[in-house]
């Protein structure tokens, strides 16, 4: 790797460390999106922007973004981000190296005495991770036009809807339209890659050439709360029993549709919550949230169809009822944009960094932004391929490393989106 | 059923639906032990008491007691009891129909001009039902020597341990000696049946003639928490895949050792938590507490060797760790005192009920008070059997009919005890 970049690793560095200690103590590295300490990590990232002289405001739809004016404000915006909040007991870098990025990106330029023709903004998007509410990738749904009512009106356990708590980070839910844009010229997003791709063959960088697509189901099986003392077993109407055999049939297709090949397919039981919870009482009510994703939607589908039947088949045999079974999120597969991919390319190849294309197992912002204009991502290696966990870990120049990379795209695409525009046009 | 009962059955009633009211208003009838609720309903019984002429305490294992002196102190205490607080989204009357019941029977007593030889005494036990610390029966525990330091060390999620939360009821952890007792001569508890045995044969009350052996196993399962995006389903090692296989096994096992009679046999998995509970995130652990039953302690222990050998066999599948399989309580079943019950059915007889002798299902503190004195229960029949729901139900007479029951058998007991003592002696 060449250490020569044009910016300040160890400023980075420590950006991403010091929002790393904003977090829950109890079970580091936890800073969920709508909390107390989400908020308090914004502060800090807030007061970081306006030091790096960025405008700094909160949008409709509850995004943080920092803003730097262009010498030509009708060029355009170029943006750069990803988002603050974490899983619980997350690490350190999923989402917030993205946004430290693209504020370092900012402070290298001004500290090399540039100004660029388009204004520049750096954005935290709003809950990336899946919220309370049943809900990921908010702020960016809400900034491409895709967080419609019966979004807002999803509500966390204790009865709050997505729409109040919008307002209480500082959104304004009903007027969700100012946060949709149509200024915004390309979207650039550094990540870890959060897989081990990259770590075993010993590269810099990833240039991703596609997003898997998401589909989140939600179903819930309501049999009887009875007393676990005085139920014979012949009567019961456990809803853990159902819910139990559907993590298995879940588990089984899956591991099927991933050895099929080619396509990437993976489906997970992440949440599996049991009601009333309480060692004496047979479960009376038991949900079950499955999270599916691959390259070939097809897939999803006979995925979706195959759990629709077994799951009734299992409630039927522990006579519950199959209560809901339910598309939360469903969003397809995306590509990333082939110019904007060139110059991260470029970028690359000038810095002397090591560089492969790759697909991206993970959800990301991007995915939605990709939606309103040209959208590509970069990804840095991190430990073992471990992400969504303390132990998740990214090396100070693998960062660095990829932000140079956006660094510089970023001074090719102020040259070139305006030809590129003008040629569209002609 | 004969409906001129010696005591006040609207009496008895409105005290029962007056501390169902003291619930948490989201999920009714909700009163957990140790929480500022279950504190609320017991300053109101402590305040029912004392309008009933009686002395009342906290003692150090932090039972509630109410007690009337008899006229011959030598004789010691007749103790009527139950438990004021509930499951998670309980009930009306589990554990609260006894304590009303003993009230009554007091109040019955001085309404009628009578005064005992013995000391009368009305037990609330402290957290009967599973507590956030992972042990029912605390109180009664503590009354009969079975509470020990290691169960005083039990956390609950805060971290909190039960050694602490009985200094905030008012208990004295470290003198827990003092509430253990040996001048209790007989144990009374008038309870639901939380079965369809009465209510099928149209009886007023049941003589309770065994507890069943209650034992309850933690089993923990640790994998990898892993991105559920970027993980592929052959590298996974997840924990809720090694929980549901575990689920059926305790499914198929119990309904085969209830299907083999003649003894009752009940197993149940009524907490299953996912951690870290994201619908992202591959399932690092999980925590399953498993609760059997039977009047067979063979069947038990049979029943956790196969589980033992299929967890195992389990983990293993799922490239998990079965981090722990852990006896968290272990009550054997226990027969209720002939001597009691022979003064319980005549007491129904004098009144004209309809009575049987059954076995109980579920645990009482009964079970833990057989242990330093004579025991026994009356059965009152409720709707549909159902317990540990919203939907339990009693009839005002069934409770009065139950309560009056226990009023004649404390007079006939006055007399016959200290014959019994001094034959015993002699």
């Amino acid at each position: 790797m060449k250490t020569n970049l044009p910016l300040d690793a160890d400023r980075l560095w420590a950006d991403v460390m010091a929002l790393a200690d904003i977090t829950d103590p109890a079970r580091p590295y936890t800073r969920r999106s709508f909390t107390a300490l989400f908020l308090e990590g914004r502060a800090w990232l807030a007061r970081r922007f306006a030091e790096a002289g960025l405008m700094t405001r909160i949008d409709a739809a509850g995004n943080l973004i920092g803003r730097i004016e262009g010498t030509d404000p009708a060029l355009g915006v170029i943006a750069i981000g990803s988002h603050s909040d974490t899983v619980p007991s997350g690490g350190r870098f999923d989402g917030i190296a993205g946004v430290a990025a693209g504020l370092e990106i900012v402070r290298a330029l001004r500290d090399a005495g540039m100004r660029l023709a388009h204004t520049i903004e750096i954005v935290d998007f709003l809950a990336e991770e899946p919220s309370e509410y049943g809900l990921s990738c908010v702020g960016s749904r809400g900034m491409t036009g895709a967080l419609d009512e019966s979004m807002l009106a999803l509500t966390e356990s204790g009865g709050e809807t997505l729409r109040d708590a919008l307002r209480r980070v500082g959104g304004t839910p009903d007027e969700l339209d100012r946060a949709k844009r149509d200024d915004v010229r390309a979207f650039l997003e550094l990540h870890i890659e959060q897989g081990i791709v990259l770590e075993s063959r010993s590269l810099d960088v990833g240039i991703v050439t596609s997003i898997v697509g998401i589909r989140r189901i939600e179903i819930v099986f309501e049999g009887e709360a009875d007393h676990a003392g005085t139920t014979p077993m012949s009567l019961r109407r456990d809803a853990l029993v159902a819910a139990a055999d559907t993590v298995k049939s879940i588990r089984r297709i899956a591991e099927r549709l991933a050895a099929e090949g080619p396509d990437y397919f993976v489906a997970t039981v992440g949440i599996l919550a049991v009601d009333p919870s309480a060692s004496n009482i047979v479960p009376g009510r038991c949900r079950l949230i499955v999270d599916i994703r691959t390259t070939d939607p097809v897939l999803t589908a006979r995925f979706a169809d195959a759990i629709d039947r077994e799951s009734t088949a299992h409630a039927h045999a522990a006579r519950v009822a199959r209560a809901s079974f339910r598309t939360l999120s469903d969003g397809p597969p995306v590509a990333c944009d082939a110019g904007l991919r060139d110059a991260l390319r470029l970028g690359a190849r000038d810095l002397g960094l090591g560089q492969m294309d790759l697909p991206s197992g993970a959800g990301h912002d991007a995915a939605f932004m990709s939606r309103i204009c040209p959208s590509a991502m970069v990804f840095v290696p991190c430990l073992k391929g471990k992400s969504h966990t303390p132990k998740e870990w990214a090396d100070r120049e693998a960062i660095a490393a990829g932000a140079a990379v956006i660094y510089q795209a970023v001074k090719t695409l102020d040259r070139s989106l305006p030809q590129i525009r003008s040629q569209g046009a002609s």
